[in-house]
């Protein structure tokens, strides 16, 4: 029986969001017996609550192709968060655009918070009877989704970061009395991307890396600056902008899913380096380009992020439903992956953070973490420029009546 | 006669100060009859000073190869400002320095502070018949140098620029309710990177772009802001660090060539959008990639880059001294330049703002502005690779005694 498809992005973007969807399409389009409609559901899972749909066969293949160097997430995005209650009209909403649309696919590409709206969509799916599949596909620049090696959009986010902060760290030992600096990257509650940095060898990576995972301590951490500072004529730590430190908790921020917003922790810890070590500081935080750079994307990660994209759709036309497309290792040299569909409920809300195996004291990681990360960021993707810019994605997005 | 050259970096780095030595190295190498050693001098003028040169013949050619892919100042850098008083001791080290080592060329590669450097030592050279030859090259990512076109590092860092607040916008806009994205550029009080965001269509670019060449109304600002997210849901702008507003003067630092140190521009408007328009804000300051960054750096700068490192030296050898290398350009389509030497003293101290001819009201850039970036950012340098991070160079660095 032929059934619609809808895909949703959810949550923050990273470099290979995109590229998921592309080899989700790319997939469909192979199936037209059992996909009537390949469908892009507007900011996520809003999208299907108003029925705001977009019509992805109208789009042209040149476009299409282009999403492989696309940054966000190209149907837009939302932090919304389902309602506990099953009862709630929300629910309701969402059925009616399903049964309207007759959609028997639903994709959710997404990090730990989304995966909990796929897994609510499956029960609900599951409770009444409905032949509706839910599928979820992993992505997070956080790397803290559980029952995967890793979350696509990770290997390129810290590719990102491991380059920037080979550049920064090259510029900044290069005046002879230099400052402090302390670089921000981002990590709610997982360190892997501040850990990353960890793959640059001596002289041209930051002397320390604290990672959210430890508790902080201030006096520790300007111990150890002053005493680098004294040798090399400079210094420079890369923290998490999840760190935990005592500072005016005022400025915290809470967003829809009753987390804190971050960032400011370098700034905040250059303001303290300054008043007691009375040395010069420049505090850098990592922007948005982090989750968003396709230009350094890994070429491990794009290549993952299709397969996932694909086998997602390959599992739902199974009939699968209720699952997430996991990545499992199964050698490190040659790295060889393979894919498996886990249940939802066990990774919804669920948050994997760097183990103590992979650190090194407080301020290093251990040589398993290099292990780990050295396969993932391998490989580059050779993006399209015209003009200086690169080359991006505008979809024609025709709304579904 | 056989004399020595030395080299010397000064001032910030660019993703090319780099490539310009690598030109001259590459140019003195052909003249064996000439020039008896290739000097660097370390962490700019205080190599000279402090008789700290190391020996860039011993350098591998892999390694010198590599400098076109290597950010910050290999040679190290200082923002040391030689004193006005040429009776000052310092000027004897430097003496002592070029006549020990037999010094007849001396190369500074850097921006108009440095050029300030570069014609207190050719004054004094000539001051004293000093038969030894100062010739300057152009750098600076700011563009502010007078009697260039442009300056070398200007269109890498431009590159950077564009293609990373692409991301960030693209990024932005995925969410239906945003942010108002406040991106701080790099420009003292030349606007010409944060101008250069410009070169972006519509739906990818900042919506506002503010230099530092216009007065900034903080209220102007804040209704343009509201404007746009009412209708857009978000805003973006984009401002050079060196805008000017009222804020607390008490965290402005002073360098040593008495210029405040800035920053922070963009965290501070965040504030006000807050207090003022209660809207959600996301600061975003561009870090020190904006300029060390290698992978994005533009080809057509590396080649200019390259072509200036050889161009000083030959003017050198023809007996050029107190001149800088410029760079005219003779045609847009076609974009051709030629090299031109001008005295030094023209350029020394001077800032080239964006013409008013450039800009089109206080928020927008003109056509006239497009039309002279465009030909500047084209082209990629195909960086390499190694396990994801881009390679660069590592100097034996040999003392010369």
């Amino acid at each position: 029986m032929k059934r619609a498809m809808v895909y949703i992005q959810s949550g923050g973007p990273t470099a290979v969001i995109n590229t998921s969807l592309y080899g989700a399409i790319m997939e469909a389009k192979k199936h037209p017996e059992e996909i009537s409609a390949i469908y892009g559901s507007c900011h996520g899972i809003e999208g299907l609550i108003d029925d705001d749909l977009i019509d992805l066969n109208q789009e042209e293949q040149k476009t299409l192709d282009l999403l492989k160097q696309t940054p966000g997430a190209i149907l837009g995005t939302t932090r919304y968060k389902l309602p506990k209650d099953i009862n709630d009209p929300q629910y309701q909403k969402i059925l009616s655009t399903i049964k309207k649309h007759d959609i028997g696919y639903v994709f959710v590409n997404g990090g730990n918070d989304s995966m909990d709206t796929c897994n609510k969509l499956s029960i609900l799916c599951k409770d009444l009877n409905l032949d509706c599949h839910v599928i979820g596909v992993p992505k997070t620049v956080d790397n803290d989704l559980a029952l995967t090696d890793h979350s696509l959009g990770f290997p390129s986010a810290a590719k990102h970061v491991i380059n920037l902060v080979k550049e920064v760290c090259i510029d900044a030992a290069c005046y002879k009395k230099g400052k402090v600096f302390i670089i921000e990257i981002m990590g709610r509650n997982a360190g892997w991307l501040t850990g990353s940095v960890d793959l640059l060898p001596e002289g041209e990576r930051p002397d320390l890396i604290y990672l959210p995972e430890n508790v902080f301590s201030v006096d520790d951490f300007l111990a150890s600056v002053k005493d680098i500072y004294e040798r090399k004529g400079h210094a420079i730590a890369a923290i998490s902008e999840g760190i935990v430190f005592e500072r005016d908790a005022s400025t915290a921020r809470i967003d829809a899913f009753n987390h804190v917003q971050l960032g400011g922790a370098a700034d905040a810890l250059s303001k303290i380096v300054e008043r007691r070590l009375d040395l010069p500081t420049r505090s850098i935080e990592l922007s948005l380009a982090q989750r968003a750079d396709v230009i350094l994307a890994s070429k491990v990660d794009q290549d993952e992020a299709l397969e996932c994209g694909k086998i997602a759709v390959i599992k739902a036309l199974e009939g699968a439903t209720g699952k997430m497309i996991s990545i499992k290792r199964v050698s490190n040299n040659p790295y060889t992956v393979k894919y498996v569909a886990e249940d939802i409920s066990k990774i919804a809300n669920e948050e994997a953070t760097v183990p103590a195996s992979m650190m090194a004291g407080v301020t290093h990681m251990a040589p398993a973490f290099k292990e780990y990360l050295l396969p993932l960021v391998q490989g580059e993707t050779n993006v399209k420029f015209k003009n200086g810019v690169f080359e991006s994605a505008v979809l024609k997005g025709i709304k579904v009546r």
